[in-house]
């Protein structure tokens, strides 16, 4: 069970995140590729903590809207998905040379990564962005109970997908991450949140808000690093899942 | 002796040149790479485009200042160069892929494309940026009567170099074009355009402004669509050149 | 019953529009203030030949979206509405100063303008910018079934309305404008257009597309500059309004 | 003697400073106009801290560079900066009418802070902008030894100066401050900053780096919030300069 991480997310003057304290504790880094946070030394600068570290790289696209930080929607043809994913992961590709290293894996970003999960055409888009890039590089998608119909479409469109899983969110019914205005959608109590890693590299799957079982097979847990709470619970996945820390 | 042209400079609404018309008569598309013109639709109907009339795609990488058009010089340190060269050749060639095509070689634009004919430490860093991209990915600079150290500093760094004129600009006895700001700066005259193209193609230079003969090895004149005397000046060079109108 | 046209809409080195064209045959500018075009020079430009005409300077406030034109829904919640809308009517009153002239009315642009006449909280939001920006400036809304709903709901909040209708459009029978993606949208022949012009500033209203009689009590007709078919258009209904052609 | 501070510096998910912390310590807030830093909502935030601490208003003002925070010269003529400090003022004050505020001096930020000090002719259109904009608007720039010279400038051109010193810079023997890259630049001992702004408050100048004295009259001081340092300095400043800590 690898852990990724959104990281890169600085623009020009403006710090974001801790990436220099949470790199060290995770397998996969999502890079942010100028449209929503980073600019071209933001990335750089991303990348070289990333190889030293040798943690992976994932592009993270996203809408191109930097006053809003990718998260909110902005209708796009299919046509236009496809046109600002090839921009974004082929500039990260651009920087990656540098340092001798390449895209390993996509992961959409906000609005975008919200609106794929709503609407199969936009899914299709980034799903044909990603196989036009390279063939075999694969996409992350958050893992719910429709992952056997995402896996399907991504297999039609030659697509290798990633599953992914939230350790400190509680899930619906249907396999949604509960909304975070609804009180209990996140989980503040760290032994909660070991709890859930391991329920899902372990039992491949987890309980509901409500306690029903739901199978949700993931390949990858999403962390965060902003502040000490969330190293903390890095740490504690890290040690549960018999992970160095 | 090839024609290369500024390309794919619209951006969003806004509608720049009239790049259908002018495809057709060069051999070289210089694309603008999202800093001082073209969104991701617009880099890719471009380069639709040239895919038709199988002219080479060039990037045209810029600094990032789409109200300047990147036409103002603004500090960068070299690291600052380079970073932003790799990020907009990636963002290209990672829009070239759902064309099945590739940049095959570099032409800093405007302001960026200036200051690195002023400031030797600028140039080294588009240089080891274009070297980093692709080893044997040209760059194409303008040629000046220093021609021969920046042929060693290109040669010093890995990188091929293209040397760039122009039919339609008066050339000081330096080598350098006269400012746009001075009188007869531009040439108008048909006539007076191609015979400094094939004087270009034939005698290997021009005669300054001044009357003087000055060397200037050129491998592609820059041409322009932006009005029909533009296009209309292309075709005439064309001919002379004996190449298909 | 006067004409209003959207101008200001070039951005740097970008020209949209033909504001010198049509400037003379309209009555109301609407001004882009910068979030969907117009850098300050395009402003400034716009105005000096706003005052040279005697026209009336508008406030034509978007969503922040350079790309997208403002022409794509992005979600602002209603404080957002009034701080963008402040920050639009400040920066081009701003510039009005030296010009000696001032912001005589408002009409929100593209997608504001259109989830505003959806949505009543999105509607409040712009009246509430209006009404503390100064006291008495009206807002212009499009003119449907429902203007006095709008009416009472602007009356409410202390704002003069303005009722904006279109001679080129078809209205459908509910009084909105046709989708341009259905046939018939656009009128193209000028004696319709003039027609429908004529029945708004004598009828006070106009016939749907399917027949219906509709009132719609206009104070303003929208026109167009983009090009000479749309030139052509105003100057018709100029004359047949009796205004100086 | 006024205390002033750079704020409003966030934007969108970005924050930066601490003014929530350093508003109640100061008698003037610069607040950034969006053309280097702040939103519409992070300028109405700013207002409303500003009217809570009952702190003047600044309109801090910038060339158009969100990427380079304002601190990158960029060429603009006379004419473009008029444009861009009318656009941004207004944008402020339009913003500072939902709070019963007004603009009441203006300081020029960054890159275009210095160009002024530099140029003359830049330092006019400033001047005249500020004048344009209205009527006994103050303009707030830096005390040097030229500022009998910038003094006449003003009175010229009708608008009223304010003069501000660094208490926690060197000055060098023309009166301007020691280059951020030469050692011993900014002090760091609060003593040495208290004792700094005791000589511009009580003697009306400063020793230079050097030993020499420079009679360097000043109206305000500039003060920051970035860290707890910063702060530390400000409430020492506060309590040597009498005022209530």
């Amino acid at each position: 069970m690898k852990l990724n991480c959104d990281l890169g997310e600085s623009y020009g003057a403006w710090q974001m995140g801790q990436d220099d304290l949470v790199m060290p504790l995770i397998d996969m880094a999502n890079v942010a590729c100028g449209f929503h946070a980073a600019d071209p030394m933001v990335i750089r600068h991303t990348l070289v903590l990333a190889a030293q570290h040798k943690v992976e790289i994932g592009a993270h696209p996203s809408y191109h809207d930097l006053p809003g930080f990718g998260r909110r929607s902005i209708y796009h043809t299919p046509d236009e998905i496809e046109a600002l994913m090839l921009y974004q992961l082929g500039a990260l590709e651009g920087m990656c040379r540098s340092e001798g290293l390449a895209v390993s894996y996509v992961k959409p970003h906000g609005a975008l990564n919200n609106d794929m999960m709503k609407d199969k055409d936009t899914l299709a888009a980034v799903m044909k962005a990603v196989r036009t890039f390279r063939e075999g590089l694969p996409l992350m998608i958050p893992v719910t109970l429709g992952y056997r119909e995402h896996q399907a479409l991504a297999e039609n469109l030659g697509v290798p997908l990633l599953l992914e899983a939230f350790a400190d969110r509680a899930y619906d019914d249907q396999g949604q991450l509960v909304s975070r205005r609804q009180a209990g959608a996140v989980h503040e109590d760290p032994e909660l949140i070991v709890k859930q890693a391991l329920s899902f590299a372990r039992q491949g799957g987890v309980t509901s808000a409500t306690g029903k079982w739901l199978d949700l097979p993931a390949d990858s847990l999403c962390v965060h690093g902003d502040n000490e709470a969330a190293l903390e619970a890095v740490r504690a996945i890290r040690t549960a899942l018999g992970k160095a820390a």
